[in-house]
């Protein structure tokens, strides 16, 4: 017997897929093979029509829904959205969810060994893009025998490499949901991760990235990395409501302990992240994202970008999100429109900020339920 | 000769004042005597009726205005406002600037001598609160003979202290000039404060606050906290208008070099801040911003707080700042409505965020010029 919801997808067992074909980078690189931690749910039909691909964001990972075992105190990243009856419904969807190259749950990236030295690659490993991405990903769908997905689905830095799947593969792509994202990401999101990298960087443990072999890993910078994250992960409002300022004696310490809740909380988060992340793999999202702008090689014209695309658009945005604020998702969808492409826009009520596109909004499910049902209608 | 412009207060030299009284602390600890930095410009009139008090924020000090010699790249850092025919005018008020208590400009702070040890402060030195400045400030009045302040003004953290005048000590300030203020900071904008913190008590060349005898300063943390505070006084707005995404080189490089002119921008901010603040005093300013809240011995009630208040309030919000928003602002005038006080209100159209109330924007400083006019007036 099992204790898991109906509604789940159950237990899930990742497996390492092995790309051997060689993969040219935008850095000039190549890697002769990489490795790739992928979980799947549901069935992939007969005519391979009905998969999706989740596309991971910042910190995200293969493990999107289900649990790994009884133990499991909680089940995957996006399980609330990804199951039987949900609105990625495995009962009709085949769902493809992977770590991404660089990524560092199992997947190619710095942690892992580098075969030309047999230590871990850390500062070694190229620095990607969301191109790179998208060309891994490509080869992962070859390997699985999805030529077409009926759908590939992201937020935030996960919806950059949907846009990024619509322009480069066109006809590898009927559905594209881009939730939570931006066609780039501003000077003042290029200056968090700046102060993220830099928290890092200067972390005496880190070691110019070599602390594999150190026995110490860069806590402190990571941490900060975390707590800044967090602060643009949650609208001012959230912070205010889940937190307020309240102290957590009755009167002020005067020193430098604990005080505010809010403080607790994002002590307990950057250390938890600690844990479970590792720091190259952190400064090698933060320049993805950074480096992430379609447009660029269509001089600056994000329409032009998109008239490569032959897939319907879904873009979703979030009242509260700052981050990647509601304007930043009508640049995408006008781009779209003067493009002449099909796309729909939702603009989600939302309280929690950036951090609602992993919510179970009953709006928000609703716009992605209905819209995916289109997804199985055959190619245009 | 020199070569000071005509309505510059011209070359100015700060001095140090000692305060003999003993001044007890919200801490519950005294301070037996204490030093000040202190610039004066203009001249106090013969009832000592026209005197202005300038309250700074997190990491400004005494030279608001003026030169301290020939070769001073810069003048204060409020010079645009302050001089003859500027609109704090020092042609008709005598305004005093100080190093709050707890600064590192040469008052008593973190960085000076411990009398009882012989040793910098360091970490032994108290945490104070915004009502402990207002006492401290008051003492300093004292001496100067100046029995009631024609005006108080201050931005940010300065306004705080306004504010904290007007309910203390009511008598002796005819007018509050609160700029780019709050009644009390965010839960958010604790977070930031809280980052800004850990990157500095994890540095480990803060060696526990007592560096100054291990000939290092905590460098990397203190860059943080600052490069953290820089984006937060910028609006998006005013970070895209002013670094866009530009590239320093025409392509990306792949490592973590200065890429975009933004991080460019933050390291240099962040060095020259290491070059000049102490990371001690900038822990305690960031606590006293933390602690205000007027409202909460009034039993949250900031109405009740300003009936306490006999002075005549301006109140001054920017529309782009987003630290301290004009939604805080409005929630300091509907409280002095509330309590039957007599405030005007003034929303600035700006571009560049919390930073605009050092800016010298026409509309900001007709108001401020006008408002200032009434000051002279006498005592109600």
């Amino acid at each position: 017997m099992n204790a898991y919801p109906a509604d789940s997808v159950g237990r899930v067992v990742p497996r390492k897929i092995a790309i051997e074909q060689p993969l040219a980078l935008d850095c000039g690189r190549t890697l002769p093979r990489h490795e790739l931690m992928v979980e799947t749910y549901g069935t992939l039909n007969a005519d391979a029509s009905n998969a999706v691909l989740i596309c991971h964001a910042l910190s995200g990972d293969h493990h999107a829904a289900g649990y790994h075992g009884d133990d499991d105190r909680k089940p995957g990243w996006w399980d609330n959205c990804i199951g039987p009856g949900k609105p990625i419904d495995t009962a009709r969807f085949y769902v493809v969810s992977l770590n991404n190259l660089g990524g560092c749950r199992g997947s190619t990236g710095p942690n892992s060994i580098n075969p030309d030295t047999g230590a871990p690659w850390g500062p070694d490993f190229p620095l990607l893009t969301v191109r790179d991405w998208v060309r891994s990903q490509a080869l992962l769908a070859d390997v699985l025998g999805i030529r077409q997905w009926a759908a590939v689905i992201g937020g935030s830095l996960g919806g950059m490499q949907v846009m990024q799947w619509a322009i480069d593969l066109p006809e590898r792509i009927r559905h594209a949901v881009v939730i939570a994202s931006a066609p780039k990401i501003s000077a003042q999101n290029i200056a968090f991760n700046e102060i993220a990298r830099q928290a890092i960087l200067s972390d005496p443990d880190f070691h110019g990235g070599r602390f594999y072999g150190e026995n110490v890993v860069p806590s402190r910078g990571l941490k900060l990395a975390r707590m800044l994250g967090h602060i643009t992960y949650l609208s001012d409002q959230a912070m205010r409501a889940k937190f307020g300022r309240e102290l957590k004696a009755a009167t002020p310490s005067f020193n430098f302990d604990v005080e505010f809740e809010v403080e607790s909380y994002l002590r307990y988060q950057g250390q938890s992240f600690v844990d479970r992340f590792d720091a190259n793999t952190y400064l090698l999202m933060t320049k993805a994202l950074d480096y992430f702008d379609p447009a660029r090689e269509f001089g600056d014209d994000l329409a032009a970008a998109f008239r490569q695309a032959r897939a319907r658009f879904l873009v979703i945005a979030f009242t509260s999100d700052w981050r990647f604020s509601p304007a930043r998702s009508r640049e995408i969808v006008k781009s779209l429109v003067d493009a002449g492409r099909d796309v729909s826009y939702a603009l989600i009520d939302s309280q929690l900020g950036h951090d609602d596109f992993l919510m179970p909004l009953p709006q928000y499910h609703r716009v992605l339920r209905s819209y995916l049902a289109r997804a199985l209608e055959p190619a245009a």
